[in-house]
C-alpha cells in the first residue's frame, strides 16, 4: 500500500505536465506525392512505376465494381474542413506536427497510404505494396516499392524522431528471403515496426512454416508486427452488393493474419514478438478470447476432435494473447470501448487515423471527449497513450513535456459535451 | 385486449396436448450406409463411387493436416452412450422415430452426412456433395451424388412424412443449369428445402448474377434455402494450428453465403424466399444486424464511399433480414440465447443435431432444461418448435397431438436442474 507521505510528494494537480493527457495516435498515415516516390525508387523501376501510376489513374472509381455512390461532394466537404486539399499533411513535416499540435497529439505510429480517397492526390505506396496487401504486382516491383517507401518513411521519421514511429511495409507474401533482407534494412533505418500484407490472397497462409524465419527476425530486431485493415474480399466485384459485402467482411480479413499467427503457436516460439492489428476495431476479439480458453476440456461440441491444441499452444491461450497482441483501434467505436475489459484495457490503443477522412481529424479533441468522457481516467489514459508509450518504447519524458503544452486536460477529456463540430459526429 | 371470458374458454392447464412443448429439431442428419447409396446411384457412376469411397478410406484421419488428437476413446464412449455403434438411427426409420420419441421431439429437418466421426461408418453423401461443399469432385459425379442422396432422402421422408422435412443437396457451384433441373426434381420429390454449398471455394460467389435463376426457382417452388456449417478454411492444412484455425473460422465461412445473398439484394428481388443458416450459432448475427442499419447516413467512417446500398437494398436492411433469415442454431450456446432479442426471437430455431456427437442426443430432455430453464415460456416455445412449424409449414394438429404424448412438460423445461447425464454437460 502507498503511504500518505508518498502521495503528498506527488506533483500538485496543477502541474500541467502530469495532469494533461499524453495522446499517442497508433494509427496515422504518411506518404509523399508520386513524383517523390519515383525519386526514391531505384532507377530501373521508374518506367514500370509510371506505367503503374497510369493504370491506377485509369482504374479510379472502379473499386467495388464501380458500385460506390458519388464521392465528389464528400471530398469537397472534407477538403474544406481540413483546409488541405493537396494533402500536404501526409508528407510535410512541419505541417504534420502543426496538425498533431492542434489535435493535442504528442506522437503517432505511421502506416503507408495517406490518400485513400483515390481522387488524384497520390500518397500511396508504389505498386500497391501498402494497404492493398501487395496484390497483383510483380514481386520484384513490390520489393522495390517497399524499399522506396521505407527509405522515404525513415527520412520523414528522422525529421521528428521523438514524435514518429515508422512502420515499414514488408510484403512477406512476395518472398521470404527478400523479406529477411528488408527486415535487416528496416532495423538499420530506425523504423519501429513491420507491416505485413493483411491478406495473403493465393499465397501461403501465415500459419505455414515457411514464414517462421520472418517471425524470428522481427522478434530478434525488436520490430513489432502489424496488419492494417484495407484489403477486403477480392471476389465480389462482378456481382451486386460488392460495397456492403466489403464493409461486412473487412474486419474479418484484417483479423485473419492474427489468428493464423497466434493459433499456429508463433508466440510460443517467439516470446519477444508483439503483434498489433490496426484500424480493425477490437470488440470482436472479446468473443474469440472468451472462446479460446474453453475449446479444450470444457466443450462437448469439440470433444470429438480428441484434442484442440495438441501442443501448439501450451498454457492458457488468453494469457498468451494478452501478452503479445494489441489493437490499434483507431477511432474506437462505442462497442470497442464497452468491450475493453474483455479485450484487456492494456491491449487496446487509440488512434485518429490522420489524415484519412474516416478518422477524426481535425476534430480529435472534441471526439476524444465524446468517446472517453465516461471512461475512468486510468483506463482512458492507458488507451489514449500510455500503453502505446510502453509498446513502442517511446521517450516518455519528452512526450509528457510536450503534452504539458498541447495535450488535453482532464476537463477536456471528461468534461461536459459540446456541440459536434463539422462532419465528425457519427462513428 | 383479451377478455376474461376468452381466457376462461381456453383449454385447462391439464390438457397435455396444449401444455406440452412441441419440440421440432431444425438440425438433424440422415443418410444410409455406402452400399445403399451405391444402389441409388445411376449405374454409370458406381465404379467412380467405389473409387471415391476407397480414397476416402485412405484419407481417414488426415483432416486438419492430421493434427487432431486421438479420437478412438471418444468414439467408444459415444457409441456406448447411444447404444448405436452402427449408426442405424441415421437411416432406419423406426429407430429414428424411437430416438425422437425418447428425446421428446415431434419432427425434424434433415440434412445429409449423419456420420462425421469418419470412423468407418459411412452415412455421408456420395462424392462429398453434402457438408463438404462439393469441393474437389467432378461436376457430373457431384450431380449424380446429389440425385442419389435426394432420392434416398425422399424415400426416408415418405416413411414418416409428418415428422420429417428433407433438405435436398443442390451443389449450385457445379452448374446453374443442372441446379435448375435438380430443383425441379426436388420439388416433385416432396422435399422441403435446398442446401447449397456453404463454401463456394474458387467458384463464383453467391452475389454473382449467374445464380439469380437459382434463387428465383427456389422462391417459386417454395423451397427454403439452407447452408449448414462444416466446410471451413481450405488453406491451413500444411501449417500448424489447422484445427484451432478451423474452429476459429468455421462460423464465418458458414455465414458468408448469407451475407453474399442478403447484401446483393436477392430478397429484394425474391420476396417469397427464405434462408436458413444451420448449426452455425446465431449470436454473431446480432452484431451485423445492429451495424447494417447504421452504415448509410449515420456513419462518418463510411461517408467517404458516397453511399452504401445504392439501391441494392431499399428500406431498412434489418427489417428485410428479419423477414427472410432464420437460424437453425442447433444446441444454441448461452451467447446465442442471450442474444435472442437482438437476433429476433422469431428468427431463432433450435435443433439437437441428431446423431452428431457434438449434439445433445441422447440427453436432449436434460439439455433443453439446462439451456431454456430461465427463458420465458412464450420465447422458449417459439425457439424450440413453434417458429419451425411456421417456417416449414408443418402439420400443427398432428404434431401437437404427438407432443401430447412425448413432448416435455412446462416443468421438464423450466423446473429445477438435475445432474448432468453422460457426456453432454458442457456446451
Amino acid at each position: 500500500m502507498q503511504r500518505v507521505e508518498d502521495e503528498a510528494a506527488s506533483p500538485p494537480l496543477g502541474d500541467m505536465s502530469v495532469s494533461r493527457y499524453t495522446l499517442v495516435s497508433t494509427d496515422g498515415h504518411a506518404g509523399p506525392p508520386a513524383q517523390v516516390y519515383r525519386d526514391y525508387l531505384e532507377e530501373s523501376f521508374r518506367v514500370r512505376f509510371d506505367e503503374h501510376q497510369a493504370m491506377m489513374a485509369e482504374m479510379r472509381g472502379q473499386a467495388f465494381g464501380g458500385q460506390q455512390g458519388d464521392r465528389d461532394e464528400f471530398k469537397e466537404k472534407y477538403d474544406a474542413e481540413t483546409g488541405d486539399a493537396e494533402l500536404r499533411v501526409a508528407f510535410d513535416s512541419d505541417r504534420r506536427n502543426a496538425a498533431l499540435d492542434a489535435e493535442g497529439i504528442v506522437a503517432e505510429v505511421l502506416f503507408p497510404d495517406a490518400d485513400v480517397l483515390g481522387a488524384g492526390r497520390s500518397a500511396s505506396s508504389p505498386f500497391g505494396v501498402g494497404l492493398g496487401s501487395a496484390n497483383g504486382a510483380e514481386p520484384d516491383a513490390l520489393w522495390a516499392g517497399a524499399r522506396a517507401h521505407n527509405r522515404w518513411l525513415a527520412d520523414f521519421v528522422a525529421e521528428s524522431p521523438k514524435r514518429r514511429v515508422g512502420v515499414a511495409v514488408v510484403p512477406i507474401t512476395a518472398g521470404v528471403d527478400e523479406a529477411l533482407v528488408e527486415i535487416g534494412e528496416v532495423a538499420n533505418l530506425g523504423l519501429g515496426g513491420v507491416m505485413i500484407p493483411t491478406r495473403w490472397f493465393d499465397n501461403a497462409p501465415y500459419n505455414h512454416p515457411m514464414y517462421e524465419p520472418v517471425w524470428a527476425a522481427c522478434a530478434d530486431a525488436g520490430l513489432i508486427l502489424h496488419t492494417h485493415s484495407g484489403a477486403g474480399p477480392s471476389e465480389y466485384a462482378e456481382g451486386n452488393g460488392a460495397l456492403p459485402l466489403y464493409i461486412a467482411e473487412v474486419q474479418f480479413w484484417a483479423a485473419r493474419p492474427l489468428w493464423a499467427v497466434f493459433f499456429s503457436g508463433v508466440f510460443e516460439r517467439n516470446p519477444a514478438l508483439k503483434f498489433v492489428v490496426a484500424e480493425s476495431g477490437a470488440y470482436w476479439a472479446a468473443d474469440m478470447i472468451d472462446k479460446m480458453d474453453s475449446w479444450e476440456g470444457n466443450s462437448h461440441a469439440l470433444e470429438k476432435f480428441g484434442g484442440i491444441w495438441n501442443g501448439v499452444i501450451t498454457g492458457k491461450p488468453s494469457d498468451q494473447f494478452h501478452e503479445h497482441v494489441y489493437f490499434a483501434a483507431s477511432t474506437p467505436t462505442v462497442k470497442d470501448i464497452a468491450a475493453r475489459h474483455d479485450i484487456g484495457v492494456g491491449n487496446l490503443m487509440w488512434g485518429n487515423d490522420l489524415p484519412h477522412p474516416e478518422g477524426t481529424w481535425p476534430h480529435t479533441r472534441w471526439w476524444v471527449n465524446e468517446r472517453f468522457r465516461d471512461v475512468p481516467e486510468v483506463e482512458a489514459r492507458a488507451i489514449l497513450g500510455e500503453t502505446a508509450i510502453d509498446v513502442y518504447g517511446l521517450d516518455r519524458v519528452t512526450l509528457e513535456q510536450l503534452a504539458g503544452e498541447i495535450g488535453p486536460t482532464d476537463d477536456d477529456v471528461h468534461g461536459p459535451p459540446t456541440p459536434a463540430p463539422g462532419m465528425v459526429a457519427a462513428h
